[in-house]
């Protein structure tokens, strides 16, 4: 079998690895396709050196078919298509014990703090395994978990119909916000700067704002007879994005941070006072967020198939995250792995 | 009648006005006790002149009795004791149309966009006025307006009982919201670098700790084994409130801002989306926060008495603004216009 193995900076290995046989209570995935998202990017970077080390195979958006069932596992049969759930809780920290262990205090991530999905073979623990309808494309399979994020993020907000959401920030996972919430009915509009990804959004039906080209807030208050916006998603990770999130809101106005924001950000909280806005940070999503997506993806609402942007065999990684990195004209890049298996 | 005039930055004028009787749906109430808030020294430094004007009578903060009865007012009797709540909404904005009337975009706010308390008659319309308890003495009814500040600012944090809750800022204010925390059950821990007011404070029962002499988060984490603080109020102003609020919470935890935050502050997003945070901008008190507020006092579940420094007639107004802006050994100062009815 084959194996993307990160040996430091912007460096990445494909090795020739023994298949080892999954172990008691686990399941063994031939994958099919894997998806690189922003985490894959800082662990690429070198950013996350201390937690991940080297060695380390990365990668957590997949897809795939039961290929070996170990021991003490039941109920599912070889050929099967799933996903896997890659976070892992435990079950006794703080977090936990108060009914949030998806955000754990001491997570165990699958492509961070274990072996993740960028191998042909992939050996996981059954109870992180989650079943796919036999007619779901593997492809499109491979956004399940960033589109799960994107429930998480929608629900968060309680997005409801006819709410007006401005997400701010149009990456995948951006535009999987957009979709999500005007799935449930609300007015979104996306601001992005970048012209392909507003691009590949108003071909989703959502509207796009380029904020070089308008006054946001000024647009926002018009399309909302001057109220303002309902809900904003920051998913920009810029300071600018936090700046013009934070002024289209409406009175009691609610703000989903779901960027990563890694320096301290200056924020108008005298705007958050005098309308008293709500600020809710997003981060990881529930097996329940997983399942959705799924149903989502498998009934065509969120339309996962145009949000990929090239597929290429394993020999492509190292260009697909050179693609990433400088942005622009490129959503999702997957990694077909079938023909390891061929 | 006397009044004070607002006759720009630090001048404070009292002046021998001829005393109006009250309008149409008007009650004229014999002022007995004024208080001093924040806004108020916004007003007397200056910051506030395109909003207030010169020649304003300011103030807001006040007890006193009904001693005129407008045409067309039902329901009132001569001599009663009453209090007074300054805002009136407009009932068209879109705050007012979505039921946060409470932060209606133009609301009016009496003692800054109308004439205020600080005069011996105050004529105010019928329906803003909030009926008192015969045995509720007057000095300590003063207090039902920031009172009434801290049980929203308390209800917008859903406070329940054992509740680990961190106040960072032990004015007046602060104060009152630890007060209303204790009473509904949380565990309260007030952070305030002024010796005078923890010593306050403590005299009320409220636990404190000096974030000069502690390590504030530190402390917090060792009180709750671990965890976090649930609820933080920031009512310091300062940007080093905001970090010590952000820092001292558990995983979705709940930040409520209440201090006025004039320049942009530096803020920990990344926190936010790791431990999935939430915050939220409380600015003014519903009717309803009015009524409970003069429950609390009338029970002595919050003890106003103790947090009144000193009393003082009409002449010694200007001193009392000098002490306040000075900070330090002061909570809160109130002016006895009594006299000037006998
Ligand atoms: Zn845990
Ligand atoms: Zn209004």
């Amino acid at each position: 079998m084959k194996a993307v193995v990160y040996r430091g900076a912007r460096t990445l290995d494909i090795e020739e690895r023994p298949e080892a046989e999954p172990g008691h209570g686990e399941l063994g995935i031939a994958v099919a396709y894997t998806g690189i998202c922003g985490t894959d990017l800082h662990i690429y970077h070198g950013d996350m050196d201390a937690r991940v080390g080297t060695g380390a195979v990365i990668g957590h958006e997949m897809s795939g078919r039961v290929a070996a069932i170990g021991p003490g596992v039941t109920g599912w049969s070889v050929g099967q298509p799933v996903t896997v759930m890659p976070t892992r809780a435990c079950g006794e920290c703080p977090a936990c014990v108060r009914g949030h262990s998806h955000i754990c205090h001491r997570m165990q991530f699958l492509g961070i703090d274990s072996p993740g999905a960028m191998q042909s073979r992939w050996n996981v623990p059954a109870d992180l395994v989650i079943a796919l309808p036999e007619d779901l494309p593997l492809e499109q399979a491979a956004l399940i978990e960033p589109t799960a994020v994107a429930v998480h993020d929608v629900r968060r907000a309680d997005v409801g119909a006819d709410d007006h959401v401005v997400v701010v920030g149009g990456g995948p996972v951006g535009v999987l916000i957009a979709a999500v919430a005007q799935g449930r009915g609300a007015r979104v509009l996306l601001v992005e700067p970048d012209a392909f990804r507003r691009e590949v959004a108003v071909e989703l039906g959502i509207e796009t704002l380029d904020p070089a080209a308008a006054d946001v807030p000024a647009t926002v208050e018009e399309r909302t007879g001057g109220a303002g916006a309902d809900i904003a998603f920051e998913v920009s990770g810029s300071a600018a994005g936090v700046v013009t999130a934070v002024d289209v809101l409406t009175t009691r106005g609610r703000l989903v941070m779901v960027a990563i924001h890694p320096q301290l950000r200056p924020v108008n909280l005298h705007r958050f006072f005098w309308r008293e806005l709500e600020l809710f940070g997003a981060r990881l999503y529930q097996r329940d967020d997983m399942v959705e997506a799924v149903q989502l993806i498998a009934t065509g609402a969120v339309p996962a198939q145009r949000l990929i942007s090239r597929v290429g065999p394993v020999g492509t990684v190292a260009d697909a995250f050179t693609a990433l990195e400088s942005g622009g004209s490129v959503m999702k890049v997957l990694i077909d792995w079938q023909e390891q298996a061929r």
